[in-house]
């Protein structure tokens, strides 16, 4: 009883905090019809920043990370994106009115990272003085990476069966479609991946990354990118409130199915997320901060990399399905669930 | 006499303050015809930037402010936005060749209040160290609003009367006439209200207000909103010359009865604003900076809000008139004479 | 040797500097077909920015500048203008394959500056401590606008030539040929010098400039454009590289003779201006640091402001060739040697 009251006085608090309020009041904005929009170049600027600060701040953890500390919750970060969308795919799919496309494009996306839920569970954590490993930031991609490559293939494969189950009927064009279907393994997964590291956010990411490995922004990123991190943050949590309003109307046209899911689903992937991340505590010492930001990570669903990467592999998937459920619902629930994942790590493990 | 030389004396100071000194310099590039140009999503996102930190700090400051001490300015600076667009809307069409919609939509202008010209005095009272209630950014909606409401209200009224008029010698389509001059109260006035708080200027800066009143952005504002604000302004001022120059030309076009309205009439807006300030001094103690900063209020015209909103609900007025009289030569006029409230309310009140 | 291994140990430390490895990032992620990019606005705002930034700078600093001191540079750097255009136009002309219109127009290129590189010197100088003369950047645009006039003036002069040689050959139309011929002194330098200060980059620069000299933005400038300065590079840096590996298949298609100049012109333009550099130490004193900047705006070759100027001026000359030379090959080049003119103003004189 004691938790609970903590927990609900955690929670209040934390929607006073800048992250949480900025998107509450982007989504207000929406509700009333304002006609206030930040456009389209500044928006993709600010989230190149922030991506950069995040790989950055990584790559520049990395040069003195332990390569155990990193290696574990690098696998475990992997091992949630692949589980996360066999689960999903597999759950949406058992619903009538979804197809299968959709629902493994939709697991696709909430088993991929959100680049600002991310900052804003770091954002959070630090307005805290919760401490966690610097190397957080390269995590993202292996969840990222798993996640999409495996939603991709899987609903490149089964489709693949469908036109050979079709074509095996009528007899005809045998060839091309088995031959399609061994080719799922090697060009597939290669074109997705070569898709996923040139997508902005991702390549945004990894040169970051990669700079902050084997370069020495140190100074740069002290005097620009670290103080700018929470001002632009805040604007891009306006944004996200206003755009997920948006995407609501969307959602209601497809089936309840999606609803229900982005609602539950950020909440149950962050609790997996949390369990790893304290077999991962048990195993390499991983923080209570470092847990947080990784179940954040698995609650969290792509609203930047994702959605264009799933477009261009599964043209036939309905964008008003995955985009609304993500952006719509996933992405705020997940940033409004970030004090629960606090108070469970303190809880569990202790800051 | 003494006096005199001092306040020739501030001014020049004042001419080489960055916010004026930016301003002559926007001006000087467009006369000269530069290329320089600010793209427009930047400029947007600038005056949003603007807007959320004068919206946030005012927030912060009404969270703790005194109810009297607050109703009080926001009262007159209600009255102020009414009186403007009475005594501005009656003396326009004086002249001939001033239309009665036109005559209006400029004095709505007038009356309504310009985020930069607000900052600007902001920034100027802060780099002389001169101190203002927090909550000033608070009275903008309400002088705002109140001009813009009243402008369109009383156009819509005299072009239903007009209509009427002319229905009444024909005898015909009588109903439809009074129908809608009955409804100018009501519905007209609910649109005015919605559409101006929709408007991405009013929206930012509620929003702002809101964040500021009932969260606890005070982190980000210090580290992010607080330090952009100067460097923002000086870009926004240089936009600012170069809009006005450019603007200049369009005002030609018009009757010269503009040029005279919009050279004067900020100064008379000015002192008209002080006046009230003074009293507000008297009764609640209200500071010589917040003062001055109603003065300049009451003595800018709006460049941002004003215009959409007027385009929308006055669609028969000349933009050419409206906004060259104010972007042109009233919003220049407004900024170059911050130094003169300046040495009026420190004679009358003192620092 | 020992010389040799201590410029080759610089040299490393160099790339490991933000500048050079943002630099190079951008190469990286345009050689891999990134989707990552800066969107137009928001680059032409950054450059705007900074160079308001070495505007102001430049003009706080000529405030309390000796005029001597000053003139000697500025002197210096007008010659460097058009002796590397008159060097560059006649040997590039030398090869086959290059028009006179094409080679002019890409040696005027290389004598005009580039305002990132010599940002990225400043930031350099700045990283390592290395103290340089505040009037550094009023220099710009004295080697600018010499180059830009030398190679337009003697390029409409020749095409006048031989459009008086046919002429005379066939006996008519003489006197146009002549009449315009004997116009390029007066006439078309007024042009070019009308257009350079309109270009966006220049009339940044000089109003920066004349802010700076006029007014005082002192306290502007240390709490937004001194701050800003360094991040802002950071990303113009990745934009240059991305620039510069996409224009580097376009110089594929014209003659070989543009590659050879591109990779050698900035280090023999950057060796003049360290010469020159070391004459006016002798003479004014002028420091280590200003040396090495001279020699670097010697190097560099016009990214921003020349080619548009360029295009009007000489619509015959082949873009390809010339904003592919600079911008593919000679900007990154001219970035990549500011480790090697630091070393050796270092060794001359000493910091």
């Amino acid at each position: 009883m004691d938790f609970l009251t903590e927990l609900a006085a955690t929670l209040l608090t934390q929607f006073q905090k800048p992250t949480l309020a900025f998107l509450i009041g982007g989504m207000l904005l929406a509700a009333f019809g304002s006609k206030l929009e930040v456009p389209e170049p500044v928006y993709k600027f600010v989230v190149m920043l922030l991506l950069l600060k995040v790989g950055l701040g990584a790559g520049m953890s990395v040069r003195e990370a332990d390569v155990v500390a990193l290696a574990v919750p690098a696998f475990f970060a992997a091992v949630l994106g692949v589980v996360i969308v066999l689960v999903g795919g597999r759950t949406l799919t058992l619903w009538s009115g979804v197809s299968r496309m959709d629902g493994m494009a939709t697991a696709g996306l909430f088993g991929a990272v959100s680049a600002s839920t991310l900052a804003a569970g770091m954002a959070t954590l630090d307005a805290e003085g919760v401490a966690y490993e610097g190397f957080i930031g390269a995590l993202y991609p292996f969840m990222d990476i798993a996640a999409l490559v495996t939603a991709i293939a899987l609903a490149r494969m089964s489709a693949q069966r469908g036109l050979a189950a079709v074509s095996s009927g009528g007899a005809a064009t045998m060839t091309m479609g088995s031959g399609s279907a061994s080719g799922v393994d090697g060009d597939v997964v290669r074109t997705i991946l070569t898709d996923t590291f040139r997508s902005p956010a991702i390549s945004a990411l990894v040169i970051g990354l990669a700079i902050g490995v084997f370069a020495r922004p140190d100074a740069v990123f002290e005097s620009f990118y670290q103080p700018m991190f929470h001002g632009l943050l805040s604007i891009l949590m306006l944004i996200m409130g206003m755009e997920a309003w948006a995407r609501l109307s969307e959602l209601k046209k497809v089936a309840h199915a999606y609803i229900l899911y982005a609602v539950t689903a950020p909440i149950l992937h962050g609790l997996m997320g949390l369990g790893l991340g304290v077999v991962a505590h048990h195993m390499t010492g991983f923080s209570a901060g470092g847990v947080t930001l990784l179940a954040i990570m698995a609650a969290s669903s792509s609203d930047i990399s994702g959605p264009p990467t799933l477009r261009a592999a599964l043209p036939e998937a309905n964008p008003s399905a995955y985009v609304g459920a993500s952006t719509g619902l996933g992405t705020p629930v997940a940033i409004l669930s970030i004090p629960l994942f606090m108070a469970l790590s303190d809880w569990l493990i202790g800051f």
